[in-house]
């Protein structure tokens, strides 16, 4: 039951003014239908964690299959007295012929890798720059954020209740999309579940029970309306004097005669550690066992965790603000830049150079190979040149591109390409998963990370390398650039 | 040109799923179109400000305007399993007849006081929460964040730079409308142009330089595309060594024989303070005296007070991520609480107590009024209720409402309500301003606040008072509640 209404949108302005200057400047030069590679990669894992989870591939590829400048945009441009009449046409005509690379939705994925390969005309790859890093920059965000709060959870169900607090309508939806690839179970946001079949709960807000004459009066009105599904929020007036004992009230003089079970209540602020585990004995003296305890309030992967450490009994976790915005980090530092230009029908290697040696860019055309031990478990990545092999009968050498003396050579090894064409020459030759494939396919790709990697602080840094021959061709054109 | 494409999308079902299961219950109970009045307001300042910039009133007032379940949303409400098909015929006929209350979107805006009063159905409350919480705390975060960039910038100009690291489409968007209110010159994002008339910049990015053999070759190339208008990236290599004396050579072997003149460089990367200083001396030796230096690369009020205070010479600012997501403290904490509830035809104030004083909210149906001392500065804001008069003439009695003794009467002041009428049972009554006057109003109603308001850290705080009616009221029903 998807049903987008991205495509209701043009978004073929959606961009920085300055990739239309650039492609106007190709256009005059005639440079504009030059044959360009672009790397989209990141160079920080957000809260300083061991991984990143890749989302929003299926947004771009609807923008790539979809690009069209419409008469309105035409006009737009028309009165910026910038472009010749020539440009806006040739944009008028322009269909999308890029062919691009990317990792699949869910995966895994580290700094300094490419995760998305787009290669095609310079002008083309210049306008849809904005749009792919603000889609994957976003949901890679939340998807990340997601995952680290999914983990420490440790099998209790989160929700994602941040929809009010998002930075905008699409950031609300987008992000509950990217939230539940990253492993939250549902969302307060209705509109997500329309849009993507993820599950909306919700029960009431302070005002519902305010707006009875007593606590006892809504919680049993409340009840009667969901007698299969009496979620009560406990703690508007006092949640250990009042509200439990009038929730467990309406399960002994409603719920529990007509032949139904109270089946959780809500605890939205207080100490949660402390009034968790008291509502836990209220409820269990009550003979209340099965009754689930949901909390909210402010939280985050670092409060979840304490909570659970304080021995909380929380069966559910509301998260709010600090997943929809990625409070403590709320930026993916996604980058597009050039590595290699067709130059005389030789493609060209590119490298930006900078005083900061992790800062210099890898040039050439590349693939991503992830190495796996014997039991499933990544060892690390290898960028290679697109055309490379790696043979996985042979031993391979795996050395720190930064360091190289520091080498391991692994055996008995598995590798996988990570980058897969989504379009060729304009045309999509990838069949967009399901929504839950993608959610599956993000935990099943967890469980080849040593846990060590999955820490919230100080985790194990995942080996992203570059192959002997990578290396060999950045070292040289950082080389020609001194000389 | 205002061409907002908002219309597209039905955000009926963009609310939590909470709102849906409350006014269904209230449905059954038969209390849906009991009156309720609703107050929404925040309770702290992103990053310690002294003030926030109230934004968001415009989508909001649309929404609204065009509120309606469809036959697409209804089915799908159908499909849950959970509301009664009269209740769903109910929602299909809806019409909204909310009687709006709001503050002028550039307001500058004060924890702990209602921003927007929302009166009418309950059912109808409830179902717009969700909206008009995303909508105003997002824009109100990026409003606040760019007024404070601005403001230390001290009438430099700032450009809002950052759509590739918004969350989502929409923060992109009307996070750039946000920041146009808080008082940036223009934005990157050419949408935002298309949509809002705000100017849309951008000259080049690294790839347009490397893309050619030589920088000399790319300034030329872009100057002889844009003489009117040449701003050339000058650190793909080496900032003082090459892209200096580069751009200043294009100067003087094309542009000036041509009777054009430099018009920028820009500098996005290393250290801005003494790359600035270096460059602008390189270009005075060459008399570009009036060619400007434009800077860019993670700046915020933070480092732009650090350039400045350093002496840098800059004319102009790009702000990308920490402007776009308000990185520092990127959620603004809106709230929605019911404040009086109709019972028996007599309109009942209604109080949500907490353990911290601080949290409870301000019972009744109300106004704020701003007074202003006789060079029309703003002394304080007063809630009072909503009949109530503040006779200008007469002395006025201001006192804290958590510590009442402390205190002080003014006279010679003015005073001004500050929440205007904007729906009058569902009917709009109130005309939308132009952005550019909002962005106006903004920068007047700054210039009413002490200057010891706007500093960065340790703002003085701006005292939001209740009037002796309304503070007597509260202390009634706090002391009912304890009894």
């Amino acid at each position: 039951m998807s049903r987008e209404v991205f495509f209701m949108r043009n978004f073929s302005l959606l961009l920085d003014y300055y990739e239309l200057t650039m492609a106007y400047s190709y256009y005059c030069q005639n440079k504009h239908e030059d044959e360009a590679v672009f790397d989209v990669f990141f160079r920080d894992i957000p809260d300083k964690g061991g991984y990143a989870i890749y989302a929003g591939l299926e947004q771009i590829i609807d923008y790539i299959n979809t690009f069209k400048f419409q008469e309105e945009e035409l006009d737009y441009l028309r009165k910026k007295n910038t472009f010749s009449e020539d440009f806006i046409s040739y944009l008028k005509e322009l269909k999308m012929s890029l062919t691009i690379y990317s990792m699949k939705e869910g995966t895994p994925i580290f700094p300094n890798e490419p995760i998305m390969i787009v290669r095609g005309p310079l002008l083309q790859c210049q306008l849809v720059e904005t749009f792919i890093l603000l889609t994957l920059n976003h949901q890679s965000l939340i998807a990340t954020k997601a995952s680290r709060i999914t983990m420490v959870s440790k099998g209790r169900t989160i929700m994602e209740f941040g929809a009010r607090r998002a930075q905008g309508y699409d950031a609300a939806n987008y992000g509950a999309r990217a939230a539940y690839i990253g492993g939250v179970f549902g969302t307060s946001n209705t509109y997500a579940d329309y849009l993507y079949d993820i599950p909306a709960l919700g029960t009431m807000a302070h005002s519902y029970v305010q707006s009875y004459k007593t606590e006892y009066e809504a919680f049993l009105a409340y009840a009667k309306t969901y007698p299969n599904n009496t979620v009560l929020l406990v703690d508007t007036y006092n949640t250990l004097k009042k509200g439990i004992p009038n929730a467990i009230r309406v399960h002994n003089e409603f719920l529990k005669p007509n032949g139904y079970y109270l089946k959780g209540i809500r605890i939205d602020s207080g100490d949660l550690a402390y009034l968790s585990i008291e509502a836990r004995k209220l409820l269990d003296a009550a003979g209340l066992f099965d009754t689930k305890i949901t909390v909210s309030n402010s939280l985050d992967e670092y409060s979840i965790r304490t909570l659970l450490n304080q021995g909380a009994c929380i069966d559910s976790f509301g998260v709010g603000e600090r997943l929809i915005t990625a409070k403590s980090d709320p930026v993916f530092g996604g980058v597009f830049k050039l590595s290699a230009l067709m130059e005389d029908g030789i493609l060209v290697p590119k490298i930006k150079i900078s005083d900061n040696v992790q800062k210099m860019t890898t040039p050439g055309f590349k693939q991503v190979h992830r190495m796996y031990d014997e039991n499933n478990k990544a060892i690390g990545d290898v960028v290679t040149l697109f055309e490379e092999v790696i043979d996985d009968k042979k031993p391979y050498l795996l050395f720190d591109p930064l360091y190289p003396w520091k080498q391991k050579e692994i055996t008995n090894y598995k590798s996988k390409k990570l980058l897969e064409t989504i379009f060729l020459n304009g045309k999509l030759v990838y069949q967009k998963p399901d929504l839950i494939k993608i959610r599956d396919y993000a935990k099943e790709s967890l469980d080849t990370l040593w846990k060590e990697m999955t820490r919230l602080e100080f985790p194990h840094q995942y080996y992203v390398d570059l192959s002997q021959e990578l290396w060999d061709l950045k070292q040289s054109l950082i080389v020609k650039h001194n000389e």
